[in-house]
């Protein structure tokens, strides 16, 4: 066997030494020492702002509520830590700087303060979207339910949370915070989108909400749901502009199942969108879109269609 | 820096004082004191289930298949005990009691009994499916890498493991195994659904089924299906009415990627639903129904459509 | 409670006896010994491997870049052995034999080092689809992000893993591979699937691209598209045969949301392909094919459409 | 191979059939159905309490000192319920009755309710012991360094703890926490001892504190020490009968390596107790006790003594 | 700083590749590729057997104990397969051979079906260790407390297993299982000593027991208690032989805190040896052999002795 | 209930006010913001030690030895950050401060690197003490069981690592290392001591090895021996004086167990000191030191001595 080994690791060498030298043109992507932000603080800061949101439901029980006011104090106290190193890690990988790292944590303290300060804010509108879930869904009886186990508050969370980072210019954050729950959730809100209050998905894969949506409050999506853009336009460099290009939806619209609504255009307050329609100009309010009927025939092959 | 941290501080103090009352309006939500069930303990009912059900494919091996009599002896003994316990949580969530947990508990102990009596029915079910997603797959070679990795199976254990529970009455715990699969797989299946032998789902991502569902024998579904509500009624106050709202869909259907099928209404046996379609009437039996063709132009411009 | 204890142990037990004997007719699925890949085992062969083509992003980081040097070589060590574990553990359970097992060894050694050998070639096409990600999402300003957090480019890491490894003839592991991508990502992608350099999915749940799709060069996909197949031919037992029946999609062409491309047809080169569009004939190159306009009525009563 | 293996499968049955009976005489040990106190709640007990008196040292640091408070809160709240818990069960195992847990559990609730209220006390007397190290050691530095890494501190958390809980009648789990503390440190202290306040250990390795022991304030001791008994007294059915039977140390006693005093005896205060001593009789306030001197020859020959 | 961090690279490569040539001398001791046996299989190994041989003191708690049956079956199951590939590897560890693994294997599995035949019998030593431990100390009550929380039932376990295993001729492995006790009880026992049944030991902390030494029954021990060699003859490579060279200690002998039994002595049956004595000569039955009285002086200076 | 709750709740409150405030006269014990080295980061530097000194016995295997280097490079990495990370909390904790710590990590970064370049020589001396208890020992037979299962290897990689960066002036972790040896091994040996190369001891449970110790070449010491200071002297505070005050043992010396040697005394070389002796006195080389011979009487009474 001692040349047949011999053969192995004389090819895994030159494999390693291959592949310790960058791919040609790929210089520029490992050019600079980052610490990017960790996924595992990612998934601690949602689990400790739903203990602070929702307590009592995702950890452990308390001698009496009055003991809640400790809970919630730490819970806050280590959001805050965890928040500036992450935030300040966030800056440091986009600006490839490490040498300005007492710079980058003071702007993250100032933010994770503010973000702090929003979560009274937070809690309130996240509040008015399992109201607006319960009040959509026949098949739930109290709202206990929803909070624990209804994916669209999961995605939630992480939205509301990633778009107040979002809108406060952390980088890089927010985006990892919305992909966390799309991976759960199959549900994939862009933290740039910009929603009301009282905001339900149903079932909710393959939901997709782009970057510069705009949603008023009491919108109903169903699973599938697309609000994307049309088209874009590139730049000098070829690369894509990010410019407002994906539709805003008015008060009190519902949209069904696998629905597509793209590019900059408005769907009227109070309209319905029917499922699998694929709609791309503005509807007037109290509008009602459906997909023409589909041919029917009978079907009298063996295996397929 | 001490004057910057009492700013801090401070600010934390606040909010923590804000955050430790609750919501306005929200009271409800929160007024007793209750164990939910656990998330953990869900995967490990359904972990339990999988080893009695398909034993060597989830743990280890054994010396001899002789010895696979005490495990299996071992994980009913378990699963017993898990089931138990967390029925009667679910029981006292749902009628926000503590002070009757033995009342509880020994009704939990009845419908824990009465599942375990289930699980040979359950496990031959379970191997109808296996068998008739092997039937439908041309990829495929043999059942063991089905029961290893297709998410459908993992969808279906979840559902019939959760369908048997929601019916002898188990409250939020069926809910919670049904949205795990979700969660997984990408397919939402109401434990309420009615869903008979011999079902596969391919691919699966997005597929909805309704909590009032009626589905046949061999029936296959396509990613992206919804088998969901038209429209539900509501009650006086404003909550919608729980009525037989989805689809029945008869033996020896098939229903291809993203169709939705909306409300009571019902799909003849052996009819095949296209891709795309949106149906919302009733079909005969052996209907073949097609979306309507696209319409084709030559595409010239640069980006987008 | 003696006699209700003893009452219990006595339907486990009859329950147990139950459960040790085999379904009917199951007898085939479980007639030999075999030890299954392991799942922990492919995640840590994906983790190995984004270590290598993305040093840094997922790993610790370094001293200084030309310590990384180590890391892959202690990477591609690691990997080499699981490999050769696991695909031997692949040939035993297709074959269902073990005491051939330093063969199905040997077959397994030379297969993980012709894999090795790939690895430059695999970690190149990889960056062309990095690059093709970056081009077309306006919302994205640094690929550090795509790498970081994209769902695509983990999809697409375990694709083209499964892929050389199906390719290479080995069995179960290539679909273990792909199937644990659809659980995290919503993104279905068959392992026999031919797929070019430059490809990019936007958002992804619910994209399924089957066993014999061939795809060329910068093609881009959006959510929720199918490219699968129409029917297949039963072989004289009745199981499907395994014949080419997927789509073609040559260079260039785009495909948005939730549109199904069926069957053994081809999209010719630099085609768009609308949303929730249903394509079962092959169209021409630079074609532009649209979903025929929905129906729009005003709304006006309560509830549903 | 299958006949090895039927013959192996034979004999693990059959050995598991013995195993499964009793051992003859042996029914008493087993005849109740008991759960006794978890190892792992004993190991969270003293690391609340840890966190609760040594705030900073063993858990995760604070925006600010005055965030602690919650720290603290919490620590408390977690402390009250892990010890109802686990004293309930103490009684359970002890008693032997499953059927009146709800009293066990009462009493429980009492005694942890007791214990919170001795925690400052507590406190302060473990402040007190710090003190006497850090006055008896040359090596050390700062407190921080004793606190931190000094396994007497951790020896006299868990006594101190495990002394309060049998004063107040717990069954079992005092015991369990010495024996962790003897296990990690090897330092044995019965928590039936009683011992004043400035008592310090150095070393530790080998202590042996018994039961009925009665140590003053200000005591010092070495490793190896043993505080024992000289002989026991046999009741009727020849067991040993638990009456005092180990030393009463006074204040400023020190007793340096390896000594051991043994019986009902009385150390006199200021008292010096040699090393490798063998004392079984009291001695007067400030003796002095030597070993009798070694007798020493040229060492001529090879190996050994 | 980059040029400060290139030296430091410098001076990191420089060492590890003086690090990676083994050292002079010592290439004999890394000179072929081993397998060593794995200290968490050790770890799981003795705790199949404490769940084998106390059923229900250290797992969880059965339904019923006529669920036990299923319980033991499945850890007799898997303490064959670890004990297998264990044995297996210290064949491997001890002839530097891989190549012969099959034998090594076939080997294993003899022994360690012997081994489980031995079971019962181990097992009921076992608990004439815990009734002598019992009878021995006045500060217990039950044998639960024994069984769960004293060092020397863990001891004595890790001890007889080892013994079992190193008169079967299994390497290795006895000696790991040893030291695993000796890290958590500070009782040193090797495996090849010889112990009879009845045997005790209080409180544990730093007794050593060698390789030839032979025991009876009714043997008890304190702390400190060293049964070793006096002197030993060295081979013609200087290396000491192994001869019989500890003391045999027969039925009904006490041994009290720190003495030290040195040689091929006899301590005949019903002998008491008192505490920190030095015993290097064989001592009739019924001896009681005591220290010399120690010095007392009055205690006048200050600090120390 | 509420009531009783209520009352539970108010004293937990109560008390936690009281812990909220420090200890009288602790003040200085907690008034700074330090963050004390990590125990599993010391965890870590010993076990990336162990592998670089010992490469194949406590990692995995390696495809061939010459694979070793990448692993051996890889932990010389990370061990750099580790121990950079780690002195200069080291520092901080020290000085209190929190705010120099840029210069800190400047220190602590030339220590490591100083540190890093000591390893070959670490590796040597440990090499020696290997090859010392292999022929102190009749009953082991290669070196691999030494290194991978005895307690004295454990032991003397935490000391001399510890040792290394106590003489650095590394503050803190030298004594956290050798603390953690102690706990695991019984063996307590001080930073600060200076052992020669060759140093062996048997079993080990309770050996001191105080902090001014000088421990010559070709020592051997059994369990229980101390070797520590009879007397201190005080500083006007109370504070003992760090002075030398333990003994200087010269080449080839063996001391037996249990004996204690204490004091700034010379035991010359190629002396052997008997077990149990308390030796305060210098001794010539070439010495034999006994204790004086036991008493012995027949032994007639029942129990105890």
């Amino acid at each position: 066997m001692p040349t047949q080994i011999s053969g192995i690791t004389h090819t895994l060498q030159q494999t390693i030494d291959v592949l310790s030298q960058p791919v040609d043109g790929s210089a520029a992507m490992l050019d600079c020492d980052f610490r990017l932000p960790s996924v595992d603080a990612m998934k601690s800061i949602i689990s400790l702002i739903r203990e602070i949101v929702f307590p009592g439901y995702f950890d452990s029980t308390y001698v009496d509520h009055r003991m809640q006011h400790y809970a919630i104090g730490v819970s806050v106290d280590r959001l805050f830590t965890v928040l500036v190193n992450q935030i300040s890690r966030g800056f440091i990988t986009e600006e490839c700087i490490e040498h300005e790292s007492a710079q980058a944590e003071k702007r993250a303290q100032e933010i994770a303060l503010n973000f702090i300060r929003r979560l009274p804010e937070l809690r309130r509108v996240l509040y008015t979207d399992v109201q607006a879930i319960f009040h959509n869904d026949p098949a739930v009886s109290n709202s206990s339910e929803i909070i624990f186990c209804y994916p669209v508050v999961q995605a939630m969370i992480h939205y509301r949370v990633a778009h107040e980072l979002f809108t406060m210019g952390v980088p890089v954050i927010p985006r990892i915070l919305t992909e966390l729950a799309h991976s759960l959730t199959g549900i994939d809100i862009h933290p740039g989108a910009t929603i009301g209050e009282y905001f339900s998905i149903d079932h909710g894969t393959g939901v997709v909400i782009g970057e510069t949506c705009i949603i008023g409050n009491h919108v109903t999506l169903y699973q599938g749901v697309t609000l994307g853009a049309k088209s874009f336009t590139l730049d000098d460099d070829g690369h894509p502009l990010n410019l407002p290009r994906h539709p805003i939806i008015e008060d009190h619209v519902t949209i069904y199942s696998n629905a597509s609504v793209l590019g900059r255009i408005t769907v009227g307050h109070h309209s319905v969108i029917g499922g699998n329609v694929w709609l791309t100009e503005s509807v007037r309010p109290h509008s009602r879109i459906l997909q023409r009927k589909a041919s029917s025939t009978l079907y009298t092959d063996g295996a397929g269609i």
